[in-house]
């Protein structure tokens, strides 16, 4: 299976940042070529004034959460979670899990997302849809210190652990270990599942230092901050994604870089929550940590959108430091390809043999008219709704807009019964 | 000339607030009849599982300027107006204002803007093209203390007026009086033009307030700040909409409320250009004044999408009060529809007998399921390209996602060809 991507503006993405008119062949999984002129056939042609980029990376995000999207909005933190989220997951089972992760997983690919860090719960289910779908995926299997619909909480280390057994040998899907947080796992539940990640070699995801609240218990209960309760555990390694890092000091910043962990900013959602906080973006990057993007939940959001996502990131750092070169196109264009890639072991450039994870993005669009800087108008102009076509380990995921891989229509059905079936409330369609 | 949406749910967004399922029926311009069912042929007839609300209120922007989007972005604000912005302005001719503005108005019409305050320069020209195209305007002529590329500043207010008794019995278009801040115009130019709007009862647009250094710099120059310059002159009135307010007081607040006066309200490009105020959204409301929403130019925004600045609205200021119930879903809606359509003169529900500008929204996508809250999904979930129809007195301005009454294609090509001959730089395609 092949397909051309004929006379593209291709940014590479590479260290050289190159920005050119080029063909793009793709075979095999992998790019094959990317020159001025490929004179071969495809399976798949793709032509048009487009622009192909690295795939995005989503690094947090809890995909069956697509099915509370709007429920309980402009509540406090407090009262979502435990008046309308935490009960309406008790309810949760394999199948409304499934629905709702392909509901995340058709939105994602329509807006150029090409691989996606997970964490929740029924994860067996969340791999087996990724996988079902053709997304790359690094899916968290929870633990946590309560139990939930799918099991108790003495059998998620176990549980886990046949987890990433069962995936590990995967292609497409890497199984990862995901403590909930340092507020709602004990420290010796962080070290068994630092430990198992140890052993297995594989990520280990989990959520810190969100809110002040959180910072605040966590010292309170164990005398130490949330970053260094994870360090004490074992927790913090150059395999570790930190979800929000929104309340962190000049000194977690450089035990984060200094470990090499990866800080995954959600600026949408910590907005929407108002948790105040700012993951601070510029003293992170200055001592060369690696910062990627989440969305978090539909829930928290409420899109996918990680093209919406990087101009939050942009906008929010400029905003608050009364600084508008703070967190520059390219460097946040970075974040959500190339660094995220990098640090989870992808290949993620538009060049010749790496993997063919791909977003093409149409540029014959009013609001991407005229083109002045592409990277600029990636990140400040485009939206979800501009990607035409994504390409995950080369297969069309989205070609053109339509989805020759699944039924886009069922997967949208199934996910309206399945959350009226979560949740209770009018049923408008 | 007829159009019938057929069983949509239906966004009222009169007192009442009602959602529902039911056929709207336009006429003449009008919405002849909204019920369960309209036993009528209609010469357009929209179908489909859509939301139907009342069209967008953009009142903020400088049209022409789509031709800079992404020029110069991540600058200092002051390094941009004189490096970039400024020298590009110095080329204008009426010919580029008119390719940027029918640019401007394809996208706005693609995202569901149905009405626009405009202010910048060759206004007569933008007012021509707002009719041309259908778009119901306020388009603002620009006063200022320095020669444009257009005039010389002593000619401004004589053309201004000619441009009033021009403009001011068309039935889609209200000419405007724009003088353009407290720091560029003096206190006898704001006077000349608040007599003008008092005399032909139009309106008045300027900006007020937008930086901190804009602030510090009237008080210096004139021992008061911006807002009281503006009544001092005459220039505050229940005529007159404020753009930005990001760096006001208190007592401001109340003045405002007090004069009947509208702020426009742009967080994007706030954000975007760093200005690092926070227009005081919760405190505007609570004394009753009107707050709208804006996106000012493309060129600091750099999209025109008032479902995108609608998001921003809602989580700059839950972030900044560090509360999740501030700028709820409902009131940032009814800031870009009923409270912006009510202060300029407009019927803007979705009820009999009001002008027909309406926006239907396209719920079958991926990033609209499911459907909890309706005006939660508008405001957290919806983006300029969920928009499939825009209605501007009752014209099908876009009718599924085609544009009937204009040759898109080459709107945005002579926009191409426009912006490279105002800007230099490299030219992708």
């Amino acid at each position: 299976m092949s397909i051309l991507i004929r006379d593209a503006l291709v940014l590479t993405q590479d260290a050289e940042r190159s920005i050119a008119r080029k063909d793009v062949f793709i075979e095999d999984g992998r790019i094959a070529e990317v020159s001025p002129r490929v004179p071969v056939e495809a399976s798949y042609v793709i032509t048009g004034r487009n622009l192909v980029m690295p795939g995005l990376v989503n690094t947090h995000t809890h995909l069956p959460m697509t099915l509370m999207r709007g429920y309980g909005d402009d509540l406090p933190l407090e009262q979502w979670l435990t008046q309308k989220i935490w009960p309406v997951e008790q309810r949760l089972t394999a199948d409304l899990v499934a629905a709702g992760t392909r509901l995340a997983l058709l939105e994602m690919v329509a807006s150029g997302t090409t691989c996606v860090a997970d964490m929740y719960f029924f994860e067996d289910t969340t791999a087996r849809i990724c996988r079902e779908m053709g997304m790359r995926a690094f899916p968290g299997f929870s633990i946590i210190d309560f139990d939930t619909a799918e099991m108790a909480a003495e059998e998620m280390i176990p549980a886990c652990e046949a987890f990433l057994r069962q995936w590990r040998r995967d292609d497409l899907i890497s199984p990862v270990v995901a403590p909930h947080s340092t507020y709602s796992c004990s420290p010796e539940t962080l070290s068994a599942a630092a430990e198992l990640a140890r052993r297995y070699d594989v990520y280990l995801h989990t959520h810190c230092s969100e809110t002040r609240q959180e910072v605040y218990e966590v010292v309170e209960r164990y005398g130490c901050r949330p970053l260094e309760q994870l360090e004490k555990t074992g927790a913090l390694s150059d395999k570790t994604i930190l979800a929000h890092c929104g309340w962190i000091t000049k000194e977690e910043v450089r035990t984060i870089a200094r470990a090499g962990a990866c800080v995954s900013h959600n600026p949408v959602s910590n907005m929407k929550l108002a948790t105040g906080g700012y993951t601070p973006l510029p003293e992170l990057l200055a001592a060369g940590a690696t910062v990627t993007l989440g969305t978090d939940g539909a829930a928290s959001n409420n899109t996918l959108d990680l093209l919406e996502s990087m101009k939050y990131a942009a906008l929010i750092h400029k905003h608050h430091r009364w600084d508008a070169t703070v967190a520059g196109a390219q460097q946040v264009l970075d974040m959500a390809t190339v660094s995220a890639a990098r640090f989870l072991g992808l290949s993620a450039t538009v060049t010749e043999g790496a993997a063919a994870d791909l977003a093409v993005i149409d540029l014959d669009a009013p609001g991407l008219v005229p083109l002045h800087d592409p990277v600029s108008q990636v990140v400040y102009a485009a939206q979800g709704g501009h990607v035409s076509s994504t390409i995950i380990n080369g297969k069309p995921v989205m070609l053109e807009r339509a989805f020759p891989l699944f039924d886009a229509q069922a997967v949208m059905d199934h996910a309206r019964q399945a959350a009226h079936q979560l949740v209770d409330g009018r049923r408008y369609f």
